[in-house]
Parts: C-alpha cells; sequence; structure tokens
C-alpha cells in the first residue's frame, strides 16, 4: 500500500514547562508543540496537528495514530507519565512505518528508549554553553542546504558517550563551548519506520524559533514519512519448494544417535 | 576495571517442552540448558551455571546476574511467563557489559525484542527443511574456523525478512530447501553489552548436540565476554573549559526578539 | 548547489558480448544499455543516454559525466580495458554526488572495486539455477511495491561470501537452486554519492526484459540522484573561537621533557 | 589457517621530515617509527619491525608483508613516492586478513583512500589548538582503560565534514579549542582484515611519546592481529543441490518471447 497524499504530521509535545514556568511560556506562549506546529504549516503539503500529555490518552488515539505519518515528540519533565500502553501503541505504529522524530529531552521518553534498546543515557549541563552543529553528512535530505554548521548561541550541553546503538546514519556532531562532543542528529530504521533525532531544544531557550532548527525539523519530517505501512505479522507458511520427503524418526534424530 | 578471570557463563533454558513432550525428552533428557553448558563446560577457562523459567526469580537471582559474564537464553513456549521485572534486570546487566546469546525462538523473548528495538518477527515452518548456514564473515571470531559452510539435516525453517535492526555484524545466512533465506547470525552492540543471535536449536531436534553448533556457541562466549562492566550513569557535569560570562534575559533570549 | 529538474541518466555497457555472440544479440539486439535505457525512458521525468566501452572516452567524456546525474554500469569480459583515467574521473563524479548503479558482473568493474576497497570476489556458476530474491528491506524506496520475493526462473548464480564492505542498506537477498545464498541488492554512500548494487543480470537471459528487475533499476535511479553536488576540498581553515596564545618551543613540546 | 604465536608488527614510517627539520629531529631523533615500536616492543608477546619509505621496495618486501600480522602506517609530506605496486601488495594483503593501523596524516596515504574508497579529505589548521578525545565506546578493546577522555595540550587541527565511508564502531570523537570536532577514531573491516584509524601524531608535537596514545596504538595493533589469512578467490563451485534438469534455448529465454 503506497502513500501518495500529503505527509499528515502530529507533533506531541508535554506541556507542562510552559505553564508552571512563565520564562518558557514567554519563549512558548502556545506550547512547544504549536511553535513547531506553525513553522511545518507554513510549508506546503503538509497536514499538521498536535497533541498532549495531558489530553485524553495523551492525545494520541486510535484514530490520530492512524492517520498521522510522522510524529514529532518533545518531553522532559514527564516521561514517566506518559502510559506504558500509548507508548506500545506508538511504538507498533512505528513498526508499521510510522516516522518519528525525536527531540532534545525526549532521549530519555518511554518511546525512544524502547525502540532504541539502550539506555539513551548522557553527560548534560544547563549553563552558558554555545553549541556548533556540524553537518557531517551534507548530502543527506535531512541537512541538505544546511551549510558546513550552524550554531545556537546559548542551549543546554549534552555530551558524549550518548547510550545509543551505532546510528544508521550520523548527520550532525556538535561542539560545546564547556569542552564536550555530542552526535546531535542521527537516524535509525526499526521496523518498516524511520527514526530522527535531533538533539537541540531545552525549553528556556527559544531554539525552535530558529529557522535553521524549523528547516531541519522539515527535512526530517518529509525524509520520515512512509512510502508503505506493513503491520507486523508472522507468518506459518507452505514451502516454495519440494522438500524432501518425510523422515522417520531414526532418520531425523540421526545427530544424536553418533 | 577489567575482567581478568575465566568467564563465568549462565545457560538460561525455558525448559518446558522437556517435561511436556517425550520426544524432546529423548533428545535432550537433562534439557537443552544442560546440552549447552556440558559442551560449554568441556572448554577450559569457562565457569558454567544454568538457570530456569520455573526456579524463584526464574534463576536470575541478583546474586546470579551480578556474577554473570555471558547469559546464554533459549526459550520458545512461555515468553509471556518471563516476568518483566526479571527482564529489566537482565536488560540493565547487558547495558551495564554482560554478554547475551540469543538462540532460535529466544528471537521472540521479551529480553531480545526490548534490547532490539524491532518486532523480531519471521517467516516459520516446522517440516522437514536442511539449513545450509553459510560463513559470510569467516574471519570474525564466533566463526573462525567454521568452515565455508555448515548443514542442519533438519530444522524448524525461519524466513525473511526477519524484523530487526540493521545488525552491526552478519555472519550467517541460512539457505533452506523450500526456498527460503535467513539471517542467521548477527551481532549487535548495546550499552557496554555484546549480543549474538543465533538462528538453529528447534527442540524437536537435535541440533545442540552437533559439534559445530556447539563451536559457533563457545566462540560466541568468548567473544561476548565482557572487558568492562560501566554501569549506566546521567552525570550533571561542571564545564571542562571557560563559558561565556552569564548572560542577561535579553541576550539570552535575543534570537526570539528577532 | 540543489538539483531540481529531471535526473539525468546515463547507461553504460561493455557491449562486447552482445556483438560476439549471437544467443546475446538475440536477447539483446540493441545492447544491454538500450534495453535498459529503453526502460528508463519509458518513466516521465528521466532523461536517459547511453555510452560505451569502444566509444571515444568510452562514450563518457567530460561533458558527459558532467551532466549525468545517475549512471548505471554494466561489464564484464572488459574490465581491465577501461582507461584508469577514465575510472578515476568516474569515481570523482560519484563522490561529489553522481548516482551509481551497479549491475551484476560489474562487481568487478575497476569502478565498483575502488569505492568499495574490497576484493568484490564470489562463488559463481553458470548453470540451470533459479533465483528467488527475497526482499528484506520492503519499506526501502528501491524494493518498495515488489512484494516478499520475485523469481528468476534462469540466472548465474553468485554465491557467498561476497568480498564488500558491510553494506549500509541489505535489500535482497537471493535464494539459488544449488543450494546458495547472496546479498543481492545493497547500497553503499561514499562522499556525497550513493551506490546500489544489484546481482542479476548475465548476458546470456533476458533479465533486462523482467518488468520487476526493470522497475527496480527505476527505484534505484530515482533514489539514487543527488540534491546536491559537493567538489572535494581540503581547507586549511581559521578558528572559530579564540585560540590559547601562542607558546613557545619549551612548552609546546612538554611532553618530550618529561 | 589459525593463528595462534606473537603477532607480528611492522611500523611503516615516511621518515622525511625527522631528516629534514630539526624540530622534529628532537622529538623524534630515531623517528616516528621507532618511538612507535619502541613502545610497542615495551608490551610483552609482540615482534615489532619496521620500515621506510626510502628503503628499498620501501622496507615491504613480499618477505616483510609475508610476515606481518598488523601493519602500522605514518606518512604526510611523500604519499605520492609510494609506488603503487607496493600499495597493491599492502592492500592485498589487508583484504587477506593483516590488520592496519593508520595513523594522523596517513588519512592521505594511498593505502587508505583506497581501502576507503572515498575522499578521506578534511579541514586542518595547524596553530595552538588543544585536542579532547571523547572515548563514545568505553568498551571497544582499544579504548578499554582510556577513561572518558584524554588531552592533548598542542595538535594539529583537523576537522569534519571528514570523507569516510560510514565506521563499522565509532570510538573516539574529538573536540578542539578553535571550536570543530572530528571523528578521530574508527574501526572498519575490509576483506578479512581490521583496519583502525586514529587521529593524533602531526610529526611537530610529541604525540607519539603520550603513555594513552602508546596505548591506544597497542590495544589497536592487538585487536587487528589476524585469527585466520584467507586469500582472495572467485571459484567456480558446483552445485550442491540438484538443479532442474537443463532446458532448451526456447525455454531458457521464455521472457524475451512475451
Amino acid at each position: 500500500m503506497e502513500h501518495a497524499s500529503a505527509p499528515r504530521v502530529t507533533v506531541w509535545n508535554e506541556y507542562r514547562h510552559e505553564k508552571a514556568f512563565p520564562a518558557v511560556a514567554a519563549l512558548y506562549p502556545r506550547g512547544i508543540h504549536e511553535a513547531i506546529a506553525a513553522a511545518l504549516r507554513s510549508a506546503a503539503g503538509l497536514e499538521v496537528g498536535t497533541a498532549t500529555l495531558d489530553e485524553p490518552e495523551h492525545g494520541l488515539s486510535a484514530a490520530v495514530l492512524e492517520s498521522t505519518d510522522v510524529l514529532v515528540w518533545w518531553g522532559h519533565m514527564a516521561h514517566s507519565e506518559v502510559s506504558d500502553e500509548i507508548v506500545a501503541k506508538v511504538r507498533r505504529r512505528v513498526l508499521e512505518g510510522m516516522g518519528l522524530i525525536v527531540l532534545h529531552s525526549a532521549h530519555k521518553s518511554k518511546i525512544f528508549k524502547s525502540l532504541m534498546g539502550d539506555t539513551c543515557s548522557l553527560r548534560w549541563r544547563e549553563a552558558t554553553d554555545k553549541e556548533r552543529l556540524w553537518n557531517v553528512c551534507p548530502s543527506h535530505p535531512i541537512s541538505a542546504g544546511i551549510g558546513e554548521y550552524f550554531e545556537l548561541p546559548i542551549e543546554e550541553m549534552y555530551g558524549e558517550p550518548f547510550g545509543i546503538p551505532t546510528p544508521d546514519e550520523l548527520i550532525f556532531i556538535s561542539w560545546f563551548t564547556g569542552g564536550e562532543v555530542f552526535r546531535s542528529g542521527a537516524t535509525w530504521r526499526r521496523g518498516h519506520g524511520k527514526i530522527f533525532y535531533f538533539r537541540p531544544g531545552h525549553e528556556t531557550y527559544p531554539t525552535f524559533h530558529e529557522p535553521t532548527v524549523q528547516r531541519i525539523i522539515l527535512n526530517a519530517v518529509l525524509w520520515a514519512a512512509p512510502s508503505v505501512r506493513i503491520p507486523d505479522v508472522s507468518p506459518n507458511v507452505a514451502p516454495l519448494e519440494p522438500l524432501p520427503a518425510d523422515r522417520d524418526e531414526a532418520s531425523r534424530f540421526h545427530v544424536n544417535s553418533r
């Protein structure tokens, strides 16, 4: 089953910091999800919805997941409040082909850890670091047109070692003023779904208003949009070629009789 | 912390088929785990224990896991009876560095799926197929000395597509009489642990009595034995280089003011 | 520099068997290159040219390479007659971003070996084998829509081990009647160019008239078409951040004075 | 053929800067090769020889290559003077299983480029940068025991993008004072040989006297030592299973007759 129409995107946000902290609300008055969604909506050919933690089913009902081609995920302080049942449904959709864009502190989200099978741990510091993201794969659709590097004047620091499986593709490596490095953009395939992790986006900085960051998220959404949807099956199948005639017990277990 | 002494191996087995089915008991009278453990014990320099599903904590107490360098896992009909809590403990030990050898139908075990982050699904058939395993990486320590291929005169068929992340290393590809192929030996690193999946080993066949199969499992155990043990941490760290002086709110959020 | 217009394809063929062997000429009266080019031309939005060994510069002048987005390569009996100078030019274009589709016996072409850095050797047999190609990555653009597998009723056999670096993506694995398996479709990135190797296509069989084979080559061409072109440079660059003040010889070499 | 005795190492050096520049001679009076060889010799169980550009056959006669398990390579100003014939012989030995450790400016050596199939280009600057190498794979035998990171107080800067194929394993990422990052330690398998690239080691700095650098090179040599040697062959093989009876021309070419 191939996908022809416009990719349908759902931007999921924990949406707690914005309500709890005036400094965050000043940056993202309608929430991080709306800042990202607005940037995506300005691109022709995308249908963009949003969902947040405190909605019923975290905004991720079966109907929403069914009609989502790419899910963008931001979370930080409330990973443990995301229900295991919803995580299992999202995971199943990714494995069928839904794209997943994992932003910043969502490295410790249940959904990312369950798809990576790893700790997803890292070093961190909230301070006055500048981050410079080097484009190490400039011909990749996610980073094409971004240039050799771009800078974020202030961001939270994430440092190596980052507890992830070897990425299929490594796209960005960050340099931080304080002396650390980080694999800031990386892709993996799980089942039939494409996953992109992108490091920047601490809630107290205006990162999601940066045009370069918005462009990368848009590029990633287009890259992750599936062309097929393939349910998970484990079929018991008939042979395609003739098998040896059935053998009696003695011959079947001949090795044991050595 | 480096590891100098003999690798300590625990062979885990579901140990249900052997008790329920006389044909299986005839092949593995003391259980699949004891057949594998006996083969491993014949290699100098290994300490080998066993554990099974119906023991308390499935035989995988904190003390056992603490003193296990490589865990070998066989399961089939009772994956769902393995407690989530024990799976979480095993997963944590793998991510700290414990090796894990996953055999045959354990492709659908909770522990393997949780480390792969994928469906681990496949096509299958229990019939009279012959399996020929081609050694596609003959310089790997797991397959060194095995030769170009080896054959199992009768085995359950597993066929592609196999729902796994791209292996770090692909070591065996199987040919089946009935017309299928399968990635039968593959490795991944998760956290600091090394994982090897090895396809053969249906309970109704004498596969684990085959010297070549025994040698591959031994090779894999030696390959997976860790040299370090590194707990999972997410440290908040001080900078290693001087940071820019702290900036006032106006400059921190300058991008937003554009 | 981004690429907006229709991908421009050049199909390169050794074009010797067709002239030397009537059986091959009967199958491909205008040459393998024209059979492939005709199939590609039927797809809207491609500009398709051809080039052959015995043309001046093997048909690959600077102007042709300059205006080629994706190069398709078939060769067999005359790899050694391809000039090293032309190979170097093709290699440079691939590293700048040109796509390269390598067919069948071109596994031993100079251009493929020079981009793989490996032997590219394999086992082989020209006999009456049937080949069944399993689609192990059905969500990849190259194999999307192909189904679970497809069969070629008679083909030359290529068997593992295949002397290639671990592919970035493994797409097809072949099963052969005679008992062998083969990684029949695989991708790599080299520089900014995307490379796809596709196994089928012996000159004495009508493989390139098969609609499924034609579709895979078309899919691969579209997948490999570049979005950027990036020349190879090794720039000597100024620092982006202040360096430590220059130090005198004594301090520079302080380690040596220990 | 398995390898049991002590790994035999040959350290190859261009050995020109040491003769031309007094500052380099002051650091490495007997040459970079002797500094590395001395460090390796202090490890029990290694046989260590050296070879240099200006010896006959660059010191790499058939007999030397035949008896070398791991080759360490440093070159910089005279890559083009290494004969293509010797490079072809070294390449063949690597593909048969010889380990290869490629140091610093040898990223542009003929042998490394021919095994990578890529540009191996990078950004660079010879200035007063400090380099901090982060250990991103601390359970790998090459970096086990190195700690979270180590620093070189002054080194030449190499920056991304680095024109290499995706490494099989990424071990070190460097941070430079001037604002760049670099994949400073990485492994690949080519044929049956294991390759490690390690960035540090500019000739005007005492890098090869650093104990941590010496330990990493030793670790890499032990990691790359082969257990097998497998010549490159492309055998024409008989089938292992019965083939369909031979078919006449009409049926062989049935697809064409559609």
